[in-house]
């Protein structure tokens, strides 16, 4: 896009010399062309300010967006967790994936960078017949459940999902409910607990 | 980025006067500065107008990816929803989350704001032995299933999820299968139906 | 944002012509149009190309981001598929979406297009008291499973569900446990194999 001039030297001046000399004002159209030339440079600096924040923008919600995580409850042997006297966080310590570092692996639980639309998901496997409850808490509520009653069946498989809006800093894990029971083991990965950013907000 | 100048006066005329005054004409190259501003201008407006359209885009992109709900099934007391003689579109009108308002809670239906690709999912409880089949329509046809047999099992947790590529209008719903049940509760939101968008399309 | 500007030629020689031909030297400020004009043609460049940069990352990002599949297993009559006296790829063909083609529903198997993290889910369904296991493999890396023991329920359904951060080329894939069983059907899609790109990376 570039212009290509070979000639380097400047010649405005095309009127009529004698004209000049003689004191006689040449009948030109006039135009400011540096007062033409400081606007035009204006208003490339406007673009380029508009370009760095739009491509800053960008950068920032690429930065944003990564936020995803997997993790397992891990056990060195195969045994029921639980019962416990009252509901109980569940810590998924086996971390599989943790993009953006937002799940603590500790505590089991998730704490939202941005502000955004997050989706949850866990498995859960009960064992032996034993009663399994579970529920994802956003904060100091319960969101959606699963329930498994101690029955005939050897094994249950139960899973939810739920789709949050959550502010920066809201924090959202499972809970195994009172005098209940889940299945861990050291190599399957039965019990998973996902989340993952789907997109940021504001 | 903006060109800094304290000197406010132009002056290009930097030949010889006794030249010009001789009525000579000097040897400089010339080139017509004010078509070069004006290519210069048009090419900057060229620029800009690039610039508002990229920026508009990304706007619109960020309104149209901000679609996601879940809802839940909704009853005062613990109850088996159904049998029905004839398959049954599910309601689930406790709405947990509905950014983009393009699930309706009084039909059970979620039509796509933007072509695009959108994932979806349920999570259904049987209790009581009795069967349960469900089912993801899109307009009239059946998408993905899940059924589980009356039996010994008080209880039975199922799921299913689905990517799937709709264009602006399409609908996406829940049936639950003839002579079947679903266990409704009022709290734990054990049974579920999400949906989000994952990317627009075209 | 153009100029408008009705007048054509220019005149920016408006200093005193009796000075000039006296020879003596106006009190004129000096500024090199050309100068000016030749660097403010290099800045317009400049932000030409980084805008065609940002929008061809844009167009990128957009194709790239364009990869979600689900796949279901077909028979033609109800079966159980299995068992097998080892650990055996499960292949989903029939393909209910595949958006980016990184799905192969001859082998299976779905190939990492871009780097980036990606979201994979399954639903199974046991059939007459059948022990069924699934795992979700990474390469040759058991991911996530689950299991349903032979027993007094007719019926059982699994699922388990995985954000994974993936290399280009990186195969991810569903195995059947050794001797268990899966059942397939020919219309009601009960067992789905589903991934999508949540966000490419670097």
């Amino acid at each position: 896009m570039r212009f290509k001039m070979e000639r380097t030297a400047v010649i405005l001046v095309l009127m009529s010399l004698t004209c000049m000399c003689s004191g006689q004002r040449p009948e030109f159209f006039s135009v400011d062309i540096y007062s033409e030339l400081k606007a035009l440079r204006s208003l490339v600096g406007e673009i380029s300010a508009r370009l760095n924040a739009t491509q800053r923008e960008l950068e920032q919600e690429r930065a944003d967006k990564r936020v995803a995580f997997t993790a397992s409850m891990l056990s060195t042997v195969n045994r029921n967790h639980g019962p416990f006297d009252r509901e109980t966080n569940l810590i998924f310590e086996k971390v599989l994936t943790n993009v953006g570092n937002a799940y603590n692996a500790n505590t089991g639980v998730f704490t939202a960078p941005v502000k955004g639309l997050y989706f949850f998901r866990y498995s859960g496997r009960a064992f032996s017949g034993k009663d399994m409850g579970l529920s994802i808490f956003k904060g100091s509520s319960r969101i959606v459940s699963s329930y498994d009653h101690q029955s005939g069946d050897t094994n249950d498989s139960i899973s939810n999902g739920v789709a949050l809006e959550l502010d920066v800093g809201d924090v959202v894990y499972m809970r195994l409910w009172i005098n209940s029971w889940i299945f861990v083991d050291s190599r399957y990965n039965y019990c998973t607990f996902s989340g993952f950013l789907v997109f940021p907000i504001g």
